[in-house]
């Protein structure tokens, strides 16, 4: 954060929602947390949560690998679930080194940054989710975020390390923030919503459909929660319009309720 | 010399003079080799050059970070000097972490990309040098590259580990080829809905909240349903979602219809 806002006008950056947040879903090899630590300082990412690390928290290896970031670890949050760790934030973005079978927008590190930018200017909170070291996000966890973030590289060797990752992300978020200050962008009338409202608007119109038997085959249930939780997570709704959404829910499954 | 010769023919198919050369100088740390021979797999670098590795050559810990691109790392040459390291090519650019008292060029890894991009087109034969981790290039070393390449980072914490830096240019040398000959993005495999299936589902979906009296005070018809409407126009829903969301419309108020 120093990094980015001392070049240019320090308060403009800092008042808007601030840096993304750095999500590491399931991290093993404490010697990536470590690097990966040291990249967010290198550009200017403070803000480091940890969702279920395989191994015990704080980590001697991670620390070793810091480098002088040790700082962004000993401020790390640690989560029990991928939910927890988005929940007071407005935007999630994905990172994952495969095309997933989702209709979510693809986006490459630099039109991330552009995005982020964008938004963390409009005051918005965001983050980035990054998957473990050996197999990357889970399905479920892709459809939190309401667009993948996708490195290109090599077709024959596009696995890029965690902390790689997160480097390319870092330094694609500093090179958009030196590329121009962002003018004042119009106040935005609405609040967005954040993840953890949007999740209980889910939670209550997943219930309401178990109630009226439509998400059955209880096989096909996952599939078709995340294929619905796609389509909202993706509509970037504000506060007032999940309030909507969940008065549809209920203004349609109420009557049969009370019957 | 060889290098110069061979591009006559078979390498200009590939990209005139080959893509650069990536040469580390005085490298320390094993697992840095491997992480900066997997960097360079994953961004179409193929050619590594090492002067003077600290350790024994083969290294364990190189090849154990390599991580599936020992190829690069089979195929490195050792160098006793860097001049000899360099002596079959036509460019060379030097990463550096500090501004050096050299009247030089100071390029982003993105100018250098282009540069590199636009020099090996024109049949040249390009490397670029990346020092130690300890203290990265003699000025000496500098001294030989007619430009120096320079991460913009954090100026209270600028250092970038060597694998890095590696990685970060062959990202921007990638992106860069990227941007000239798009390689097949992922395809889109589902079907965009249509206008007039969206909008039946809005009739559908009006219908329903209708029948249920959640449009009811007639005022403010218009405007509830606009914003309902807003919020699924905005989420470019595919057909196969537009159907999922009748069936969930259908689902949560058809118990409600046959009682």
């Amino acid at each position: 954060m120093a990094g980015t806002d001392s070049t240019r006008k320090p308060a403009a950056t800092v008042s808007g929602g601030g840096a993304p947040v750095v999500v590491l879903v399931e991290p093993q090899l404490g010697e990536n947390i470590g690097a990966a630590a040291r990249a967010m300082l290198n550009f200017g990412l403070p803000e480091m949560r940890l969702v279920r690390p395989r191994d015990a928290w704080p980590n001697y290896k991670a620390i070793n690998t810091a480098s002088g970031a040790e700082s962004i670890l000993e401020a790390a949050k640690l989560y029990d679930s991928t939910e927890a760790a988005i929940g007071d934030l407005h935007h999630v973005l994905a990172a994952t080194a495969r095309p997933r079978d989702m209709a979510k927008p693809i986006l490459t590190p630099r039109e991330a940054a552009a995005r982020l930018r964008a938004d963390t200017a409009d005051r918005m909170r965001c983050g980035v989710l990054f998957g473990g070291e050996r197999a990357g996000l889970e399905n479920d966890d892709v459809a939190l975020a309401e667009a993948v973030v996708m490195v290109p590289a090599n077709p024959a060797f596009a696995s890029i390390n965690l902390a790689q990752a997160v480097l390319l992300l870092g330094y694609e978020w500093f090179q958009a923030g030196r590329e121009a200050a962002l003018p004042e962008l119009p106040a935005r009338r609405q609040e967005p919503a954040t993840q953890a409202d949007l999740h209980h608007f889910f939670e209550h119109l997943e219930a309401e459909l178990d109630a009226c038997g439509f998400l059955h085959p209880s096989d096909k249930r996952p599939n078709m929660v995340r294929n619905i939780r796609n389509i909202f997570t993706r509509a970037n709704l504000t506060d007032q319009e999940v309030r909507t959404l969940r008065g549809v829910v209920k203004g349609l499954a109420e009557p049969r309720r009370r019957s």
